[in-house]
Protein backbone atom coordinates (compact mmCIF):
# COMPACT_ATOMS: atom_id res chain seq x y z
CA UNK A 1 0.00 0.00 0.00
CA UNK A 2 1.78 3.04 -0.54
CA UNK A 3 1.35 6.49 1.00
CA UNK A 4 -1.94 8.00 -0.47
CA UNK A 5 -3.72 5.11 0.20
CA UNK A 6 -2.20 4.87 4.10
CA UNK A 7 -3.17 8.28 4.01
CA UNK A 8 -6.69 8.22 2.60
CA UNK A 9 -7.22 4.70 5.19
CA UNK A 10 -6.42 7.33 8.14
CA UNK A 11 -8.76 9.64 6.59
CA UNK A 12 -11.75 7.19 6.09
CA UNK A 13 -10.96 6.31 9.54
CA UNK A 14 -10.80 9.71 10.93
CA UNK A 15 -14.55 10.31 9.76
CA UNK A 16 -16.09 7.27 10.71
CA UNK A 17 -14.67 7.75 14.26
CA UNK A 18 -16.16 10.79 14.68
CA UNK A 19 -19.57 10.04 12.81
CA UNK A 20 -19.11 12.86 10.34
CA UNK A 21 -19.90 11.03 7.32
CA UNK A 22 -23.80 12.99 7.52
CA UNK A 23 -22.28 16.10 6.82
CA UNK A 24 -19.77 15.08 3.85
CA UNK A 25 -22.13 15.26 1.11
CA UNK A 26 -20.52 17.12 -2.36
CA UNK A 27 -22.05 20.02 -1.90
CA UNK A 28 -20.26 20.60 2.05
CA UNK A 29 -17.27 19.37 0.86
CA UNK A 30 -16.87 22.13 -1.80
CA UNK A 31 -17.70 24.43 0.36
CA UNK A 32 -15.07 23.12 3.14
CA UNK A 33 -12.67 22.74 0.04
CA UNK A 34 -13.41 26.55 -0.93
CA UNK A 35 -13.30 28.34 2.23
CA UNK A 36 -9.93 26.80 2.63
CA UNK A 37 -8.82 27.46 -0.39
CA UNK A 38 -9.78 31.08 0.62
CA UNK A 39 -7.67 30.90 3.84
CA UNK A 40 -4.44 29.84 1.65
CA UNK A 41 -5.14 32.81 0.00
CA UNK A 42 -4.95 34.89 2.89
CA UNK A 43 -1.75 34.29 3.19
CA UNK A 44 -0.40 35.91 0.53
CA UNK A 45 -2.77 38.58 -0.53
CA UNK A 46 -0.59 41.47 0.83
CA UNK A 47 2.63 39.79 -0.60
CA UNK A 48 3.89 40.62 -3.98
CA UNK A 49 4.50 38.40 -6.71
CA UNK A 50 8.07 39.04 -6.61
CA UNK A 51 8.14 38.15 -2.97
CA UNK A 52 5.85 35.19 -2.87
CA UNK A 53 9.35 32.84 -3.25
CA UNK A 54 11.44 34.53 0.17
CA UNK A 55 7.75 35.00 2.08
CA UNK A 56 7.01 31.28 1.51
CA UNK A 57 10.37 30.03 3.27
CA UNK A 58 9.34 32.39 6.44
CA UNK A 59 8.80 29.95 9.22
CA UNK A 60 5.72 31.02 11.07
CA UNK A 61 4.25 32.02 7.65
CA UNK A 62 5.53 28.89 6.30
CA UNK A 63 3.98 26.82 9.25
CA UNK A 64 0.51 28.61 8.41
CA UNK A 65 0.75 27.84 4.88
CA UNK A 66 1.96 24.20 4.73
CA UNK A 67 -1.16 23.65 7.51
CA UNK A 68 -3.82 25.48 4.81
CA UNK A 69 -2.21 23.05 1.99
CA UNK A 70 -2.81 20.27 4.09
CA UNK A 71 -6.89 20.97 4.87
CA UNK A 72 -7.41 22.14 1.50
CA UNK A 73 -5.82 18.61 0.30
CA UNK A 74 -7.85 16.60 2.74
CA UNK A 75 -11.00 17.86 1.31
CA UNK A 76 -10.25 17.52 -1.48
CA UNK A 77 -9.30 13.86 -1.17
CA UNK A 78 -12.61 13.78 1.34
CA UNK A 79 -14.74 15.03 -2.37
CA UNK A 80 -13.06 12.18 -4.11
CA UNK A 81 -13.91 9.53 -1.27
CA UNK A 82 -17.66 10.44 -1.30
CA UNK A 83 -18.08 10.28 -4.68
CA UNK A 84 -16.08 7.54 -5.97
CA UNK A 85 -13.29 9.17 -7.81
CA UNK A 86 -9.00 8.22 -7.66
CA UNK A 87 -7.44 11.39 -6.89
CA UNK A 88 -4.23 11.04 -9.19
CA UNK A 89 -6.16 9.05 -12.15
CA UNK A 90 -8.27 12.35 -11.66
CA UNK A 91 -5.28 14.69 -11.78
CA UNK A 92 -3.85 12.37 -14.48
CA UNK A 93 -6.81 12.67 -16.48
CA UNK A 94 -6.73 16.40 -17.15
CA UNK A 95 -3.25 17.07 -17.59
CA UNK A 96 -4.29 14.71 -20.63
CA UNK A 97 -6.67 17.27 -21.79
CA UNK A 98 -4.42 20.03 -20.65
CA UNK A 99 -1.99 18.80 -23.07
CA UNK A 100 -4.33 18.60 -26.13
CA UNK A 101 -5.73 21.75 -25.39
CA UNK A 102 -2.74 24.46 -24.57
CA UNK A 103 -0.25 22.97 -27.51
CA UNK A 104 3.30 24.03 -26.01
CA UNK A 105 4.18 25.32 -29.19
CA UNK A 106 1.53 28.08 -29.32
CA UNK A 107 1.34 29.25 -25.91
CA UNK A 108 4.85 29.01 -25.10
CA UNK A 109 6.34 31.89 -22.20
CA UNK A 110 2.64 33.63 -22.80
CA UNK A 111 1.17 34.13 -19.33
CA UNK A 112 -1.93 35.44 -21.90
CA UNK A 113 -2.58 31.99 -22.55
CA UNK A 114 -6.39 30.72 -22.88
CA UNK A 115 -7.94 30.32 -19.33
CA UNK A 116 -6.80 26.93 -17.81
CA UNK A 117 -10.44 25.48 -17.64
CA UNK B 1 8.14 5.26 -9.21
CA UNK B 2 4.81 5.28 -7.43
CA UNK B 3 1.64 6.83 -9.52
CA UNK B 4 2.06 10.39 -7.70
CA UNK B 5 5.56 10.66 -8.52
CA UNK B 6 5.23 9.66 -11.82
CA UNK B 7 1.94 12.55 -11.94
CA UNK B 8 4.18 15.10 -10.17
CA UNK B 9 7.14 14.24 -12.99
CA UNK B 10 4.54 14.58 -16.07
CA UNK B 11 3.35 17.98 -14.53
CA UNK B 12 6.70 19.18 -14.11
CA UNK B 13 7.53 18.11 -18.03
CA UNK B 14 4.20 19.91 -18.85
CA UNK B 15 5.16 23.55 -17.16
CA UNK B 16 8.76 23.46 -18.63
CA UNK B 17 7.46 22.60 -22.02
CA UNK B 18 5.62 25.69 -21.93
CA UNK B 19 8.14 27.82 -20.16
CA UNK B 20 4.93 28.44 -17.22
CA UNK B 21 7.66 28.72 -14.76
CA UNK B 22 8.25 32.35 -14.86
CA UNK B 23 4.00 32.88 -14.26
CA UNK B 24 3.97 29.94 -11.68
CA UNK B 25 5.28 31.83 -8.50
CA UNK B 26 2.94 30.57 -5.02
CA UNK B 27 0.97 33.81 -4.70
CA UNK B 28 -0.09 33.06 -8.47
CA UNK B 29 -0.59 29.36 -7.56
CA UNK B 30 -3.28 30.17 -4.58
CA UNK B 31 -5.48 32.45 -6.92
CA UNK B 32 -5.10 29.75 -9.85
CA UNK B 33 -6.35 27.44 -6.85
CA UNK B 34 -9.04 28.73 -5.36
CA UNK B 35 -10.57 30.15 -8.93
CA UNK B 36 -10.70 26.18 -9.95
CA UNK B 37 -12.26 25.94 -6.44
CA UNK B 38 -14.88 28.42 -7.10
CA UNK B 39 -15.56 26.37 -10.39
CA UNK B 40 -16.06 23.02 -8.73
CA UNK B 41 -18.40 25.01 -6.17
CA UNK B 42 -20.14 26.68 -8.91
CA UNK B 43 -21.64 22.85 -10.13
CA UNK B 44 -23.63 22.44 -6.66
CA UNK B 45 -24.66 26.00 -6.15
CA UNK B 46 -27.98 25.02 -6.98
CA UNK B 47 -28.23 21.21 -5.61
CA UNK B 48 -29.94 20.68 -2.47
CA UNK B 49 -27.59 18.53 -0.13
CA UNK B 50 -30.15 15.89 -0.01
CA UNK B 51 -29.44 15.37 -3.66
CA UNK B 52 -25.78 16.12 -4.26
CA UNK B 53 -24.65 12.97 -3.98
CA UNK B 54 -27.63 11.80 -6.64
CA UNK B 55 -26.19 15.07 -9.20
CA UNK B 56 -22.51 13.92 -8.72
CA UNK B 57 -23.62 10.17 -10.52
CA UNK B 58 -25.34 12.25 -13.51
CA UNK B 59 -22.94 11.70 -16.32
CA UNK B 60 -22.65 15.31 -17.93
CA UNK B 61 -22.23 16.84 -14.70
CA UNK B 62 -19.52 13.88 -13.35
CA UNK B 63 -17.56 14.56 -16.28
CA UNK B 64 -17.50 18.53 -15.18
CA UNK B 65 -17.09 17.63 -11.81
CA UNK B 66 -13.95 15.37 -12.50
CA UNK B 67 -12.60 17.70 -14.61
CA UNK B 68 -12.76 20.60 -11.89
CA UNK B 69 -11.43 18.15 -9.11
CA UNK B 70 -8.43 17.62 -11.39
CA UNK B 71 -7.81 21.09 -11.63
CA UNK B 72 -7.71 22.04 -8.66
CA UNK B 73 -5.63 19.09 -7.39
CA UNK B 74 -3.13 20.00 -10.16
CA UNK B 75 -2.78 23.66 -8.96
CA UNK B 76 -2.21 22.19 -5.13
CA UNK B 77 0.41 20.15 -6.28
CA UNK B 78 1.81 22.94 -8.23
CA UNK B 79 2.40 25.04 -5.38
CA UNK B 80 3.58 22.07 -3.33
CA UNK B 81 6.15 21.34 -5.43
CA UNK B 82 6.94 25.60 -6.66
CA UNK B 83 7.65 25.87 -2.43
CA UNK B 84 9.21 22.75 -1.60
CA UNK B 85 6.05 20.77 -0.15
CA UNK B 86 5.56 17.02 -0.01
CA UNK B 87 2.09 16.90 -1.24
CA UNK B 88 1.05 13.37 0.93
CA UNK B 89 3.66 14.32 3.96
CA UNK B 90 1.99 18.09 4.47
CA UNK B 91 -1.92 16.36 4.31
CA UNK B 92 -0.43 13.74 6.81
CA UNK B 93 0.71 16.00 9.18
CA UNK B 94 -2.43 17.89 8.83
CA UNK B 95 -4.87 15.19 9.48
CA UNK B 96 -2.94 14.51 12.69
CA UNK B 97 -3.20 17.83 13.99
CA UNK B 98 -6.67 17.44 13.54
CA UNK B 99 -6.46 14.71 15.11
CA UNK B 100 -5.93 16.09 18.56
CA UNK B 101 -7.76 18.79 17.86
CA UNK B 102 -11.09 17.30 17.38
CA UNK B 103 -11.00 14.08 19.96
CA UNK B 104 -13.54 12.01 18.45
CA UNK B 105 -15.89 11.55 21.73
CA UNK B 106 -16.05 15.31 21.86
CA UNK B 107 -17.01 15.75 18.67
CA UNK B 108 -18.62 12.60 17.90
CA UNK B 109 -22.01 13.45 15.39
CA UNK B 110 -22.02 17.53 16.23
CA UNK B 111 -21.81 19.43 13.08
CA UNK B 112 -21.32 22.27 14.98
CA UNK B 113 -18.18 20.92 15.73
CA UNK B 114 -15.34 23.86 16.45
CA UNK B 115 -14.57 25.28 12.48
CA UNK B 116 -11.83 23.38 10.90
CA UNK B 117 -9.02 25.16 10.60
CA UNK C 1 -24.73 62.84 -0.61
CA UNK C 2 -26.46 59.65 -0.04
CA UNK C 3 -25.24 56.63 2.52
CA UNK C 4 -23.15 55.00 -0.03
CA UNK C 5 -21.31 57.73 -0.96
CA UNK C 6 -21.00 58.69 2.27
CA UNK C 7 -19.73 55.06 3.06
CA UNK C 8 -17.29 55.55 0.27
CA UNK C 9 -15.87 58.97 1.61
CA UNK C 10 -15.28 57.31 4.73
CA UNK C 11 -13.52 54.22 3.46
CA UNK C 12 -11.13 56.67 1.30
CA UNK C 13 -10.37 58.30 4.41
CA UNK C 14 -9.89 55.02 6.51
CA UNK C 15 -7.21 53.89 3.34
CA UNK C 16 -5.43 57.17 3.15
CA UNK C 17 -5.05 57.29 7.46
CA UNK C 18 -3.00 53.79 6.93
CA UNK C 19 -1.34 54.21 3.90
CA UNK C 20 -2.40 51.42 2.83
CA UNK C 21 -3.42 52.26 -1.01
CA UNK C 22 0.51 50.71 -1.95
CA UNK C 23 -1.12 47.26 -1.00
CA UNK C 24 -4.37 47.73 -2.49
CA UNK C 25 -3.85 47.21 -6.18
CA UNK C 26 -6.43 45.25 -8.35
CA UNK C 27 -5.03 41.91 -7.83
CA UNK C 28 -4.36 42.29 -4.15
CA UNK C 29 -8.15 42.97 -3.61
CA UNK C 30 -9.42 40.22 -5.28
CA UNK C 31 -7.43 38.40 -2.83
CA UNK C 32 -9.16 40.29 -0.30
CA UNK C 33 -12.38 40.20 -2.03
CA UNK C 34 -12.21 35.74 -2.63
CA UNK C 35 -10.75 35.25 0.67
CA UNK C 36 -13.58 36.91 2.71
CA UNK C 37 -15.92 35.44 0.46
CA UNK C 38 -14.14 32.30 1.80
CA UNK C 39 -14.96 32.53 5.32
CA UNK C 40 -18.85 33.73 4.64
CA UNK C 41 -19.01 30.17 2.98
CA UNK C 42 -17.37 28.54 5.73
CA UNK C 43 -20.94 30.22 8.20
CA UNK C 44 -22.87 27.66 5.98
CA UNK C 45 -20.75 24.60 5.22
CA UNK C 46 -22.30 22.33 7.48
CA UNK C 47 -25.82 23.77 7.50
CA UNK C 48 -28.17 22.32 5.55
CA UNK C 49 -30.26 24.06 2.97
CA UNK C 50 -33.65 23.80 4.40
CA UNK C 51 -32.03 25.32 7.48
CA UNK C 52 -29.80 28.00 5.96
CA UNK C 53 -32.79 31.03 6.92
CA UNK C 54 -33.28 29.75 10.94
CA UNK C 55 -29.18 29.71 11.26
CA UNK C 56 -29.35 33.13 9.62
CA UNK C 57 -31.02 33.98 12.27
CA UNK C 58 -28.96 32.73 15.60
CA UNK C 59 -27.79 35.44 17.12
CA UNK C 60 -23.97 34.40 17.42
CA UNK C 61 -24.11 33.51 14.37
CA UNK C 62 -25.62 35.75 12.87
CA UNK C 63 -23.34 38.23 13.67
CA UNK C 64 -20.46 36.34 12.28
CA UNK C 65 -22.27 36.26 8.76
CA UNK C 66 -22.89 40.11 8.99
CA UNK C 67 -18.96 41.02 9.78
CA UNK C 68 -18.33 38.79 6.91
CA UNK C 69 -20.58 40.42 4.38
CA UNK C 70 -18.93 44.08 5.86
CA UNK C 71 -15.65 42.47 4.00
CA UNK C 72 -16.84 41.15 1.21
CA UNK C 73 -18.97 44.45 0.95
CA UNK C 74 -15.73 46.44 1.79
CA UNK C 75 -13.29 44.37 -0.37
CA UNK C 76 -15.60 45.01 -3.16
CA UNK C 77 -16.04 48.92 -3.26
CA UNK C 78 -12.16 49.04 -2.07
CA UNK C 79 -11.70 46.98 -5.80
CA UNK C 80 -14.62 49.33 -7.22
CA UNK C 81 -12.57 52.74 -5.61
CA UNK C 82 -9.63 51.16 -7.34
CA UNK C 83 -10.31 50.98 -10.99
CA UNK C 84 -12.55 53.76 -11.38
CA UNK C 85 -15.80 51.56 -11.46
CA UNK C 86 -18.82 52.80 -10.34
CA UNK C 87 -20.40 49.96 -7.71
CA UNK C 88 -23.90 50.55 -8.21
CA UNK C 89 -23.81 51.38 -11.97
CA UNK C 90 -21.98 47.82 -12.62
CA UNK C 91 -24.61 46.12 -11.06
CA UNK C 92 -27.38 47.58 -12.90
CA UNK C 93 -25.71 46.99 -16.31
CA UNK C 94 -24.71 43.37 -15.37
CA UNK C 95 -28.12 42.72 -13.80
CA UNK C 96 -29.75 44.13 -17.41
CA UNK C 97 -27.35 41.57 -19.35
CA UNK C 98 -28.94 38.63 -16.93
CA UNK C 99 -32.67 40.24 -18.00
CA UNK C 100 -31.84 39.37 -21.29
CA UNK C 101 -29.65 36.18 -21.13
CA UNK C 102 -32.05 34.81 -18.77
CA UNK C 103 -35.56 35.44 -20.53
CA UNK C 104 -38.05 34.45 -17.56
CA UNK C 105 -40.60 32.58 -19.82
CA UNK C 106 -37.37 30.17 -20.26
CA UNK C 107 -35.90 29.42 -17.16
CA UNK C 108 -39.07 30.30 -14.65
CA UNK C 109 -38.37 27.74 -11.68
CA UNK C 110 -36.06 26.17 -13.23
CA UNK C 111 -32.83 25.63 -11.03
CA UNK C 112 -30.61 23.64 -13.98
CA UNK C 113 -30.77 27.26 -16.27
CA UNK C 114 -27.97 28.28 -17.79
CA UNK C 115 -24.83 28.92 -15.19
CA UNK C 116 -24.92 32.64 -14.37
CA UNK C 117 -22.04 34.18 -16.13
CA UNK D 1 -35.75 56.51 -3.87
CA UNK D 2 -32.04 56.17 -4.54
CA UNK D 3 -30.27 54.72 -6.86
CA UNK D 4 -29.36 51.79 -4.93
CA UNK D 5 -32.61 51.29 -3.41
CA UNK D 6 -34.12 51.06 -7.42
CA UNK D 7 -31.41 48.51 -7.93
CA UNK D 8 -32.77 46.05 -5.23
CA UNK D 9 -36.01 46.46 -6.40
CA UNK D 10 -35.73 45.58 -10.04
CA UNK D 11 -33.37 42.73 -8.59
CA UNK D 12 -36.68 41.42 -6.47
CA UNK D 13 -38.68 41.42 -9.40
CA UNK D 14 -36.27 39.66 -11.68
CA UNK D 15 -36.23 37.39 -8.73
CA UNK D 16 -39.85 37.21 -8.22
CA UNK D 17 -40.64 36.84 -12.60
CA UNK D 18 -38.61 33.59 -12.73
CA UNK D 19 -39.58 32.18 -9.38
CA UNK D 20 -36.16 31.44 -8.34
CA UNK D 21 -36.74 32.29 -4.72
CA UNK D 22 -36.63 28.53 -3.88
CA UNK D 23 -33.05 28.31 -5.27
CA UNK D 24 -31.44 31.53 -2.79
CA UNK D 25 -31.31 30.04 0.13
CA UNK D 26 -27.97 31.17 2.08
CA UNK D 27 -26.11 28.80 1.90
CA UNK D 28 -26.79 28.63 -1.98
CA UNK D 29 -26.33 32.27 -2.21
CA UNK D 30 -22.76 32.29 -0.48
CA UNK D 31 -21.62 29.45 -3.08
CA UNK D 32 -23.09 32.04 -5.70
CA UNK D 33 -20.74 34.70 -4.13
CA UNK D 34 -17.90 32.96 -3.63
CA UNK D 35 -18.00 30.91 -7.39
CA UNK D 36 -18.14 34.87 -9.20
CA UNK D 37 -15.66 35.93 -6.42
CA UNK D 38 -13.51 33.47 -7.95
CA UNK D 39 -14.02 34.73 -11.76
CA UNK D 40 -12.80 37.62 -10.31
CA UNK D 41 -9.77 36.64 -9.17
CA UNK D 42 -9.28 34.18 -12.99
CA UNK D 43 -8.74 37.67 -14.58
CA UNK D 44 -5.77 38.64 -12.22
CA UNK D 45 -3.97 35.30 -11.68
CA UNK D 46 -1.34 35.85 -13.94
CA UNK D 47 -0.86 39.18 -13.77
CA UNK D 48 1.82 40.89 -11.80
CA UNK D 49 1.15 43.34 -9.11
CA UNK D 50 3.06 46.04 -11.02
CA UNK D 51 0.35 45.53 -14.05
CA UNK D 52 -2.67 45.17 -12.25
CA UNK D 53 -3.86 48.84 -12.66
CA UNK D 54 -2.74 49.03 -16.22
CA UNK D 55 -4.84 45.41 -17.06
CA UNK D 56 -7.77 46.63 -15.11
CA UNK D 57 -7.47 49.49 -18.14
CA UNK D 58 -7.11 47.15 -21.30
CA UNK D 59 -10.41 47.13 -22.62
CA UNK D 60 -11.52 43.35 -23.58
CA UNK D 61 -10.40 42.40 -20.17
CA UNK D 62 -12.18 45.16 -18.44
CA UNK D 63 -15.30 44.68 -19.81
CA UNK D 64 -14.69 41.16 -18.31
CA UNK D 65 -13.73 42.81 -14.96
CA UNK D 66 -16.54 45.00 -14.66
CA UNK D 67 -18.82 41.85 -15.22
CA UNK D 68 -18.16 39.85 -12.60
CA UNK D 69 -18.27 42.59 -10.55
CA UNK D 70 -21.45 43.21 -11.07
CA UNK D 71 -21.94 39.28 -10.61
CA UNK D 72 -20.37 39.42 -7.28
CA UNK D 73 -22.15 42.50 -6.30
CA UNK D 74 -25.58 41.02 -7.19
CA UNK D 75 -25.09 37.99 -5.29
CA UNK D 76 -24.30 39.83 -2.53
CA UNK D 77 -27.20 41.87 -2.27
CA UNK D 78 -29.11 39.03 -2.73
CA UNK D 79 -27.77 37.84 0.30
CA UNK D 80 -28.50 40.85 2.18
CA UNK D 81 -32.11 40.82 1.03
CA UNK D 82 -32.98 36.87 1.67
CA UNK D 83 -31.24 37.48 5.44
CA UNK D 84 -33.20 40.93 6.16
CA UNK D 85 -29.40 42.50 5.89
CA UNK D 86 -29.12 46.67 4.97
CA UNK D 87 -26.38 45.97 2.78
CA UNK D 88 -24.46 49.80 3.29
CA UNK D 89 -25.38 49.84 6.88
CA UNK D 90 -23.52 46.36 7.30
CA UNK D 91 -20.69 47.86 5.35
CA UNK D 92 -20.43 50.80 7.35
CA UNK D 93 -20.56 48.95 10.97
CA UNK D 94 -17.72 46.62 10.06
CA UNK D 95 -15.74 49.74 8.96
CA UNK D 96 -16.29 50.97 12.51
CA UNK D 97 -14.99 48.19 13.67
CA UNK D 98 -11.61 48.02 11.98
CA UNK D 99 -11.04 51.61 12.80
CA UNK D 100 -11.25 50.60 16.10
CA UNK D 101 -9.15 46.99 15.28
CA UNK D 102 -6.49 48.69 12.98
CA UNK D 103 -5.47 51.86 14.99
CA UNK D 104 -3.84 54.21 12.09
CA UNK D 105 -0.50 54.82 14.47
CA UNK D 106 -0.12 51.36 14.85
CA UNK D 107 -0.47 50.06 11.07
CA UNK D 108 0.56 52.71 9.01
CA UNK D 109 2.41 51.58 5.76
CA UNK D 110 2.74 47.54 6.95
CA UNK D 111 1.59 45.51 4.93
CA UNK D 112 2.13 42.69 8.11
CA UNK D 113 -0.89 44.41 9.84
CA UNK D 114 -2.92 41.79 11.66
CA UNK D 115 -5.14 39.92 9.32
CA UNK D 116 -8.39 41.93 8.06
CA UNK D 117 -10.95 39.98 9.65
Amino acid sequence: MDELQQLLARLRQFVAERDWQQFHDPKNLTMLLASEAGELLAEYRWVRNDQADAASREEARRARILSEIGDVGIALLLLCERIGADPVATMHAKLEVNRTRYPAEMVRGKSERPVLK
